[in-house]
């Protein structure tokens, strides 16, 4: 059996999620940059105030932060703090033989939970919405890690 | 041979060392979560400056850095700066077959550098302690990555 | 065929991009010890102005931002918001068994993408050179990502 095979429904289901979440945490850079474009500014190298065909005007207030794109920095720094242990926990879990159901269940359920997140965040929704959808995505996260490090022990 | 089994010793052992390191990352957040409530401060983003159930009495200084939450976030920082490293350079290290001694004492003492950098940081030992534990575990970082390094560059 | 040989030519581009992009990314903390060193200041944590061999004279300006070290802890956030990332996908996507050159391709060029990019961030370079280095990885890591999805969505 191969277990690295897309044609295995249990990897396949992590490939599936783990794809997502990177093409999520990679949305957040572009997000940024766009926003930056956007207000003109919220940089933070003192080399982008040079003038430029992109910053033709350069003026000493762009390297103050900007609340537009500071959301998206933390937004993007709670993914930092996330997605990569996700991305690693997901793999070790679906390594354990798992149930596919719970497996689907647990993998997508992060994905749909980290999506709302991101959406929460993005509209400024007030924290208890913000932390009760992160509180999910943490402890599914928790959960795939203990499965798999109580599975290693036992093996 | 499956090299990805929880009975491959090997394997097993990236697993546990790998799934207690996750923890640990994922432990900072809750950390952060309980000291910001301890302090009732240290929140980052406007809305939660809004009167909800947990805040019922909102203050702008609660969005002002506490050095309590903030010492959290600069150890969770550490985390984000070597974990991910480590959790692929791990496995990496692993599939190139190393003696399971080494690749132990290897794995679960960048653990132990790990947990004691992160019990040296929170009670706040001077700097020369909290480096030497560091440089333990980076250097064994460096040892695994440039081991999987030169064994694909031979093979 | 066991996928995860190092003496597969697929997985071996694989382990030697990571490998690279890992001690990349290692060296980055490595670099601000050095330049914090140098400057003798840019700490962050107010245990650091105990005096200590290594610290004969504190002063409350160590704990300020230094631009000098302050550019490499960019340099170093911006890895972490790509390379994790960027570790997974390129995993996934020669799981996906792409054809080898341009495996070989995507894989060496972000890794070539990444080292010009810290060149140009380094040496302060428009904003325009360095943004232009980080969209081509981007675009690598957005690649392999879709492309990894896409096969596990059809298999």
């Amino acid at each position: 059996m191969d277990r690295l095979s897309l044609h295995d429904a249990l990897f396949s289901t992590y490939v599936i999620a783990a794809s997502l979440m990177i093409l999520k945490g990679v949305a957040m850079s572009w997000l940024t940059v766009i926003r930056m474009m956007q207000v003109k500014g919220g940089y933070r190298s003192p080399e982008d105030l040079k003038k430029t065909p992109l910053n033709p005007a350069p003026d000493p207030r762009q390297l103050l932060p900007d609340e537009r794109v500071e959301r998206i920095r933390r937004i993007q720094m709670n993914d930092l703090e996330n997605l990569p242990y996700f991305l690693v926990a997901g793999f070790l879990y679906v390594l354990t033989q798992p149930p596919l159901a719970i497996a689907q269940m647990l993998l997508y359920g992060y994905v749909v939970s980290r999506l709302l997140h991101f959406a929460a965040y993005l509209t400024g929704q007030i924290h208890e919405i913000r932390a009760t959808l992160w509180t999910v995505g943490s402890l599914i996260l928790i959960f795939m890690t203990a499965h798999a490090l109580l599975a290693a022990l036992r093996a």
